[in-house]
């Protein structure tokens, strides 16, 4: 990955923010603190870190706008006021140079069905399969190898990565970024079972991704029975995370990695989701509710909680239930006192 | 998702129910009691959400035959032996109009090797790939972009949908659903190890999956390293699950999502895992054994059990373990006002 | 998955080893001692195993050197220093004739820009996507449908087998193996977060494989946000394994399927994580440190521990911890008699 940014482009970039020391060059990767080496840029994001600053072979570093000190020799502090958004600021500016870009239009190799509509902003990419009825709307970006079933439709400035599956019928809203691997729209898993085995009941309802969503590779949402699967709008999802049937997550949602929400349950608006976590079928959690990593979640839970463990209880109360099973032991031996006392006493 | 159903069809499609009530329209949307709108089919699967019934917008639901009371003033009853597994008969019938029929016939941008064996009744989709000796049955649907390998076999009817991966040599039965994302017949995980690192064990056995099996998206089932890997006949499994090699799943288990069971395991027949259930290797799971969500099984299990926790235990003695802790602060409450009584009574 | 191997060819494979018993005809087959048929080859990789070799209807049995007794009749031993290993040597000669060869070459429906590096010694498979600027070294294999992207580089005699994605700018090191639905350089998990929602952090790092990695089944690496996510030398990665951005692996780890490693943690060599296992973004694991399955590693750890649990403990400690619940109701029991004696005593 090979770039470069001069001193007065980044100055310029970050508006003109108060500097200390010099660095004559231009900077060519950037790296935190501990692992920055000569010509990259590093920040400062936490004075926590600030042991590190000392140390850094950074030869620019962003800080904040209060710090105190002078930089080694042929170091440079640029001060901002929040290090970490202007470390994105800066790598947005990078990122327009360095993300490949979608040229509008079909690549040869693609299959786009005839009754398809596809505006010409659109960009199709290669052994891309766009089936019959498929609507996009304008500036849609279409990953290679990326499949969008028939019937389906993406909103304006969408973006499918590569490999990506849209089921048939499904809707994905305006501006929302698919990873490679994603698949909106498998069959809910229900089946009406007896002692013969299982027999599948259609599927046959949609997924929904509202506008702004983001969802992480290899991650599935799954259609609903006969309704709907919604995904609320600005709601991230990260990577190999199951979405089950008839699920509603509110807005604004974080799911971390290879979390689960199994059939019909509903995720408020602005819920946390830890990695691994999962959450049972056909309860409700609550608004801006928070679950720590590998916690399971099996009942209804209210708004603006913190949850821990399998199942899920508050935080705190699952964090003295640990230190509760540490004492036993000391219980175990204090009884073992009592007995012995109270064996004298006779 | 646009249809319409009058209600003369739905009564004709669940043959001579008895009706309360009138509902003069077509509907145009199936929705739980509780969300439906004006112009929606609803249903009443269990006698506990009646309170819902009352004020459901639906004008069309289904009730038990047993129902009492009056449907509400534009609305309609319709008495059926089992709502769920009547509504599932109208979905059907629905699923016949709406799901994407795939023509007989190889799409011209799916590549199929000249000594591929692919009957007039297979279709192949776009950008599908079957490579050499590959022998496809009678009315086998291959979804857009999936990737039959070399010498694999699929059975009659069975469907891969989009960007499916059957790996060489694998079996896959008849009538079987392999949803979008599916790898069959990666390379099982295996090595040998030292002080150097870990050397490669070779990976030629196969995956065989047995008729009427489901398979959710994303999901890996990988071949054994000499002999096979055995999903049986009937079996359901989840999106994002993991089979490791030479694991042998029984006859109609169902296998939920996220859930993982390591090389060599053995499940019997209707055995259940729960979400994100972890299978110890080389152990064995007695028929319809149940493993609750998060569980994890570490050690041989007898048939008809229900287990959760991790490592997983008798689901009444895993509740009574929680149980316990929940206690201790009590038993340490007590234990202090002994000692107490005891420092007096010196 | 037919095959033949003649007694001949076996012991030629294999060197001068002793063998007792004779076995006329050919091998068509391995398999686990209590499950071969007759024709078929198996191993007694364990002297706990020996009880089922009496019974064994294997025709030709691996045993070590030292084995005493005699093969049933009919029945062949081949005495070897090590059955397994011995086995694996076997394996690769089958694998040789088995696994389909990857021609060298360009498949005529793939896709390659012009200003893609292709030596003559690679195979470029069906439907795959070359992008502008990629670079592939000599002998490597694209499988069907792969997409390596813009700018990205795979070393020598690296496979990607069907259907992976490679993302922009990234780097596969040579002899890497990764199977289908692998997705290399999705983009890290970061938002800057508000009241009004999650604001993207532009990930505009790189992910880095490092030579003799394997990675399993729709496996998922992410690029680092700035810098890069790497994977040590000789690491091997099962199925559906997610690695968060700037996660750095060291060499020679070993991470079972579904487990997770979150951003910017830090795994030393030799490492192992079970299956299911999740590691928390910003810590580090000492080389050689083992975790269990299921477990969640939620803090900095040393080298060479054995860790379980979640959050994970020393494994004995927390196998202790197990027995003391498991003895609360006894400790019930003894406070319950101690209040009676001691209200006696009154």
């Amino acid at each position: 990955m090979d770039w470069t940014l001069s001193v007065d482009d980044l100055l310029e970039e970050l508006g003109t923010e108060r500097s200390q020391g010099y660095f004559e060059g231009t900077l060519t990767g950037i790296a935190e603190l501990g692992k920055a080496h000569a010509g990259q840029l590093s920040f400062l994001s936490d004075h926590r870190y600030a042991r590190y600053l000392g140390e850094s072979e950074a030869s620019v570093v962003l800080v904040p706008a209060d710090k105190t000190g002078e930089p080694r020799a042929g170091q440079m502090w640029i001060h901002v006021k929040d290090p970490s958004i202007a470390l994105a600021t800066v790598c947005s500016r990078l990122e327009k140079r360095l993300l490949p870009t979608a040229p509008a239009g079909i690549h040869p190799t693609a299959f786009v069905d005839e009754t398809a509509q596809v505006p010409a902003s659109a960009s199709i990419g290669a052994q891309a399969v766009i089936e019959a009825g498929v609507n996009l709307g304008e500036g849609v970006v279409i990953g290679a190898g990326t499949v969008v079933e028939k019937g389906a439709r993406v909103g304006d400035h969408s973006v499918l990565l590569s490999r990506v599956t849209v089921g048939w019928n499904c809707l994905v809203g305006s501006h929302c970024l698919l990873h490679s691997g994603v698949v909106v729209g498998s069959d809910g898993f229900g089946y009406h079972s007896d002692a013969s085995g299982h027999r599948k009941l259609p599927q046959i309802g949609m997924a929904v991704i509202e506008d702004h969503v983001e969802i992480g590779a290899n991650s599935t949402v799954d259609r609903a029975r006969f309704a709907e699967t919604r995904i609320g709008e600005g709601t991230k999802i990260d990577n190999l995370v199951q979405i089950g049937h008839n699920v509603i997550l509110g807005k604004h949602c974080i799911l971390c990695a290879q979390s689960g929400v199994a059939g019909s349950a509903e995720l408020g608006d602005f819920v946390v989701l830890g990695g691994q976590v999962g959450v049972i079928g056909h309860i409700q959690v609550g608004d801006g509710t928070k679950i720590t990593g590998q916690s399971g979640v099996s009942k209804n839970t209210g708004s603006g909680m913190v949850l821990s463990g399998s199942p899920a209880r508050d935080h705190r109360e699952e964090m003295k239930r640990h230190a509760h099973v540490s004492r036993i032991p000391a219980l175990q031996e204090r009884l073992r006192r009592l007995e012995e006392k109270l064996e004298h006493l006779k």
